[in-house]
């Protein structure tokens, strides 16, 4: 089948969600069966699947990609949320948004030895829920092995992961 | 492989997050690549997948199986956002809450002729969700072929789908 090219399945609206931004909507590429199927082979392409137990979704689009690709590559899935939405014990982790701040929240792993995380979201933008999603993770417990993204505008961010650039499919 | 029990791997936290309310924390399972493959297996003898081009997911946990569901069977996913993510044009619903009220907001069917799907979340308590996710979906052009979920909470609703009980893994 001819190879899909991700940027002209993205809708792009100026001003949204509010002036000066341009919001990328990324669901016509979603809900192309044959597109989300190559997206989630080229993700299995960026990373060692013999190094990894579980994805970690951030609520809430992040929960779409680590989903995806903990059911095709036979991975379980582990939820990064939103504060409050989960009983104690959790680890939790506030960090600065351009305007105000943030809380995400999780539970301690639950499966002895099967700790090793690729962390997954839809969108790299500043970095700033990212990097928090990455102290996180290991403060409950996890290895993170990787972080995985959709889309990264790279030039909002300079994050690296172990060195190197986080690993995305579409660039801007 | 043994088959594994679900009830098992669901964590119950009395009251929370308010006095009288059972959490039921299905985490555990999800972690657990083996049966996260169940649940997926379990979910697909329940529809005719011959009759479905996307699942919907319904913000945040129901895009969770929604998404596995479409990575596993090869089909499209669909986001049913909370109001105020998704740019213009969009339908909306406004539905009454124990307390309070919430609106969904979905975009138009981007896929002529791939409009069948299968509306997917985390669980039904009242049916509130639910009712108004069938309404608007099919008010975004799609066809509602069915409706499931992974706990039924069946003493706290009697909704039906085509005359039938809504679909589910796990009931109580």
């Amino acid at each position: 089948m001819e190879r899909i090219d991700y940027k002209k399945l993205i809708i792009e609206t100026p001003d949204f969600p509010i002036p000066g931004v341009l919001f990328r909507d990324v669901s016509p590429l979603l809900q192309d069966a044959q597109a989300l199927q190559q997206m989630i082979q080229d993700f299995s392409k960026l990373i060692d699947l013999n190094q990894v137990d579980a994805f970690v979704g951030i609520e809430s689009r992040g929960f779409i990609f680590a989903s995806l690709l903990a059911a095709k590559l036979n991975k379980g899935f582990v939820p990064l949320r939103k504060v409050g939405k989960l009983p104690p014990p959790t680890v939790k982790k506030t960090y600065q948004l351009e305007y105000g701040e943030a809380t995400l929240e999780m539970a301690h792993s639950r499966i002895a030895g099967k700790n090793r995380v690729i962390i997954c979201d839809d969108v790299l933008a500043t970095g700033g829920t990212l990097n928090a999603a990455v102290e996180l993770v290991s403060a409950a417990g996890f290895q993170v092995q990787d972080v995985l993204v959709l889309i990264d505008l790279t030039f909002l961010n300079q994050m690296k992961f172990n060195s190197g650039p986080v690993k995305s499919l579409i660039q801007y």
